[in-house]
C-alpha cells in the first residue's frame, strides 16, 4: 500500500490537471446546444480508462453516451461497480459566478467550476485510485466495472435500458457512488438514505393572445393568477403537501434515527449564515436536518409568464408556466403521486384556462441497510483516506440510479460523500475542496483493498 | 363644411401616409433603449403642428418631452384642450406579430402596427381635422390647445408638473381625448366612466444564492413558493380582492347603469370566441360587461424567478418577482390601497424571505357627468362623423390624466373612442380600422363646429 500512497503523493498535480481538463468541457446535458461538448466529455473519460489499460467502450444511447470500462475478474474477490456522471447542471445565472463556470480556478484550497463536486471531481477519485493501484501493483484486488453516464442531471432516462441490455456483463456484488456530501469539513459521511423525486412542468394557456388588462381584466381568467393559485394550493401553512394521499406511503423516521440526527453537531445558526437567511421554515414538527434528509418537500424551481421587462406593462398574458418538484422519502411512489397531482390540478383549473402537466422525471427514495460487510469495509476505507471514522447520515438529494441498481442488479450501493454542503452544487460558484479530492482518491484506493479482503 | 369634407376626401391617402410615418417610429417609453426614438416621435408631431401654422413647442420634462401646440383664441367660443400620446407599449412577444410591429402594414381595411389605435392613430384624427379646417376656412371655430405627451404608457409621471407650471396657458372649457373604443364596429361610443389603477412590483429575496433543492429543499423558504402564496392570497375563490378595506370606497353600479349595460347587444359567446377561450370567470354576482367596466380587479402582468430553460433543473432559486395591478373604480384611492397592500404582504412574508414592494404608478377611476352641453355637442359630432348616434358606456382601462385635468384645470373630459375592442391594444398585431381613422377625422372636424356654436 505504501507504494500506492507514494504514487498518489507524486501525482497530486497531474491529477488536478486532469480534473481541470474535464471541468473545462461544458457538458450541460439539459441544453441541446451542448450536444458536442457532451460527446467531448465522454471521449475524455473513455481516454482515462484506455490509458490505464482498462477495456473501455463508448455506448450510444437515445440521448447522451455512456462510458463503460472494466478490469479483469479477480477470483474469490467481489466485483465492484462504480457509477458516476460526466454531465453537469446548467451554469446560469452566469453573472453570479466569480470566475467563469467552465474555466476551473483555484482559490483558497478549492477548485471552482460547474461540475467540480457534482460529479466530475468526486467521480474522478475512483478513476485515479485505480490508475494508482495499476501503475504500482499491476493489478486490482477486486474487479472494477465503471458506468460513467451523461444524463444524471436530466433524469438518467436511458441508463435503465442499458442495465437491462447488459445485465450479465454488469453483474456485481456492490456498487460505489461518490455524488454526495460529507457531514462537515473533515467529517466524512456514508449516506444510507436518499430522497426520491417527482419533477413536473405545468403549462397554462388562457386567451389566444395577450390582452389589455384594462379592457379585459376582471372578466377573463388570467393564467398567471391561476398558476399562482395552483402552486400555492400545493402546500399548506404548516408546510404539509396537499396532494390527496401524498403522505400515505411515507416511512416515518424511527426514534433511533431522530436521536442520531439530534446528536450530530449541527448548528442552525451557522446553517442560516451559510445560506444567508435570517430565518428558516418548513414542515411543522421536524428539525432542519429532518426536513432536509427525511421529509418530503415541494419546491418551485422556476416560473415564467407575461412581462418582466423595465417599467409597467398593463397586459393580461395568455400563457404561464412553472417547473416544480417533490422530494420523496421511502416508500412514496412518484407515479402514484403524479396521477394524484394531475387530478388535483385539473380540479383547480378554472374556466378559460387550458392545462398541460408534463412529468419530467421521477424516482423513489432509498434506504441502504447498515448491517452488511461492504458497509463496514467502506467505513474502514474512509477512515484510512480521511483519518477519521465516517458518520452515517441521510441526504436530501436524489440519485435515482441507486433504485435501478437495486432493482436490476440486486446490489446495494455505498454512497461515499467527498463533497461539502457549501460546495454550491447546482448553483453559481460550484467548488470542490482539493484536499478532499486527494483524500477521496486515497480512500478509494483503500476501498479496493478492503473490499479485496472479502469473499465474493 | 362641404369644403372641409371634400378636403378630407382628397387627402385620405396623404393622411394614411402620415399615420404610417409616425407608426414607423418605435417610441416605446418603458424601454430606455428607445430614448432616441421617443425624441424623433416628438419632433414628428411638432412638425405636424408647425406645418399647419399652429404655434408649437417641444417641452422638456424629467422624462420624455411633451409636444404642446395652440391656435388663436376665438372670442365667445369655448377653448378646447386635446390630449393624446405619442408613446407606445413594448411590442413583445415579437414572434407573435404577423407583420413587424414598427412596419405598418395594411390588411383587410386595417393598419397593423404597435400604436396604431393606442394612441397614434386616434390622436392624429384631431390633428388632421384641424389641418383640414385651417386649409379650407383659414380659421378654427374654437381655440384648440394640444398636449401630446410621451409617458402615458408609463404613468404620465411628468405631466402633472407641466399642468401646474402652465395652469393659465392651459385654461380651457373642455378636454377631448380619443384613446378608448367604440362599443362595436359601427357603434361609436362616448365613454363616461374609466377605471383607475394601482400598479406594483413585488420582489422577494431568499438565500444569498441559488441552492440545490435536494440538499436544502424543505428547510429553506423558497421565494417562488412564497410569491405564489402571496399572489394567490390577493383574490379569493369568488373573485373578491382580499386586501383589507379594498372595497370600502367603491361606488357601486346604479340600477339604471346595470339596466343600460344589460340592453347593449353584448354577446358573451362572441366575446369568448374573440379572445379564444371556452369559459370566463370573475367576481361573482356581476356580468362580463360589469366586470370589465365597473368592478375593481387584480391581474398579474408578469412573474419571473428560477430556471425556465430546457429540461429539469433541481434548484431552489434565491429570487422571485412579479408585476401586478389592481383596476380601481370611483372612489377607490390607489395610495390608500397601496398602504393596505404592503401591510398585507409583510404580514404574509415568512421567515427567510426579504420583501420589496415597489409602487410603479396609480390613478383613481373617473365618472364624467352626462348632463352638460359639451357632451351633447360631442354626441352630435360623432353622429355626423359616423352616421349613427353614439352609445354611452364605461371602459375598463385607465386614463390617469383625466383625473389630473379635472383637478388642475377644472374641466371635464370627452372620451370619444374611435378604436375597437379587438384592436389588440398592448398585444401583438395591434391594429386600427382605416375607415374609423377617416370617420374619426370627420367627427373631429364636426366637433370643432358643434363646440363653436356653444358660448364659452
Amino acid at each position: 500500500m505504501d507504494e500506492i500512497l507514494q504514487y498518489l503523493e507524486r501525482h497530486r498535480e497531474s491529477f488536478e490537471e486532469d480534473l481541470c481538463a474535464l471541468l473545462r468541457i461544458p457538458s450541460v446535458s439539459a441544453d441541446s446546444r451542448h450536444r458536442g461538448d457532451m460527446r467531448q466529455a465522454a471521449d475524455w473519460v473513455y481516454g482515462q480508462f484506455t490509458s490505464m489499460g482498462l477495456k473501455a467502450e463508448i455506448v450510444e444511447t437515445a440521448g447522451h453516451p455512456i462510458v463503460y470500462a472494466e478490469s479483469p475478474p479477480v477470483a474469490g474477490a467481489p466485483t465492484v461497480l462504480v457509477y458516476g456522471h460526466y454531465d453537469v447542471q446548467p451554469p446560469d445565472p452566469l453573472d453570479e459566478w466569480v470566475s467563469p463556470p467552465f474555466e476551473p480556478t483555484k482559490r483558497d484550497g478549492n477548485i471552482y467550476a460547474r461540475g467540480a463536486t457534482d460529479d466530475k471531481g468526486q467521480m474522478l477519485t475512483h478513476v485515479k485510485s485505480a490508475q494508482a493501484v495499476l501503475a504500482t501493483t499491476g493489478k486490482l484486488p477486486v474487479q472494477l466495472k465503471y458506468i460513467i453516464e451523461g444524463e444524471e442531471e436530466v433524469g438518467s432516462e436511458n441508463i435503465e435500458s442499458f442495465l437491462d441490455d447488459r445485465r450479465e456483463q454488469l453483474a456485481c456484488d456492490v456498487i460505489v457512488i461518490s455524488d454526495t456530501s460529507q457531514f462537515g469539513p473533515g467529517r466524512p459521511a456514508i449516506t444510507y438514505g436518499l430522497r426520491g423525486i417527482a419533477y413536473f412542468e405545468l403549462r397554462l394557456t388562457g386567451p389566444k393572445q395577450d390582452l389589455h388588462s384594462g379592457t379585459f381584466g376582471g372578466a377573463v381568467t388570467n393564467p398567471l393568477n391561476t398558476l399562482a393559485k395552483m402552486l400555492a394550493a400545493l402546500v399548506d401553512g404548516a408546510g404539509r403537501i396537499q396532494i390527496p394521499g401524498f403522505y400515505d406511503d411515507v416511512v416515518e423516521l424511527t426514534d433511533t434515527e431522530r436521536a442520531q440526527f439530534a446528536v450530530l453537531s449541527f448548528s442552525e445558526q451557522s446553517f442560516m449564515r451559510q445560506i444567508g437567511v435570517e430565518g428558516v421554515s418548513g414542515e411543522s414538527g421536524f428539525s432542519t436536518l429532518e426536513r432536509r434528509w427525511a421529509r418530503p418537500t415541494c419546491d418551485v424551481h422556476g416560473f415564467w409568464g407575461g412581462y418582466s421587462g423595465e417599467g409597467a406593462k398593463t397586459v393580461l398574458p395568455c400563457r404561464a408556466g412553472a417547473k416544480f418538484s417533490f422530494r420523496l422519502v421511502p416508500n412514496q411512489d412518484p407515479v402514484k403521486i403524479g396521477r394524484s397531482l394531475e387530478q388535483m390540478m385539473r380540479a383547480l383549473c378554472p374556466p378559460g384556462i387550458k392545462l398541460e402537466l408534463i412529468d419530467l422525471h421521477g424516482a423513489p427514495g432509498v434506504l441502504v441497510p447498515l448491517d452488511n460487510p461492504y458497509m463496514s469495509a467502506a467505513a474502514s476505507a474512509v477512515e484510512r483516506g480521511f483519518g477519521t471514522t465516517p458518520v452515517f447520515i441521510r441526504e436530501g438529494g436524489s440519485i435515482p440510479i441507486v433504485n435501478a441498481f437495486k432493482a436490476k442488479l440486486g446490489a446495494d450501493t455505498l454512497l461515499l460523500g467527498w463533497g461539502l454542503d457549501d460546495d454550491n452544487t447546482h448553483s453559481p460558484n460550484e467548488k470542490f475542496c482539493l484536499a478532499d479530492f486527494h483524500r477521496g482518491i486515497k480512500a478509494s484506493a483503500a476501498l479496493w483493498d478492503e473490499l479485496g479482503k472479502l469473499n465474493a
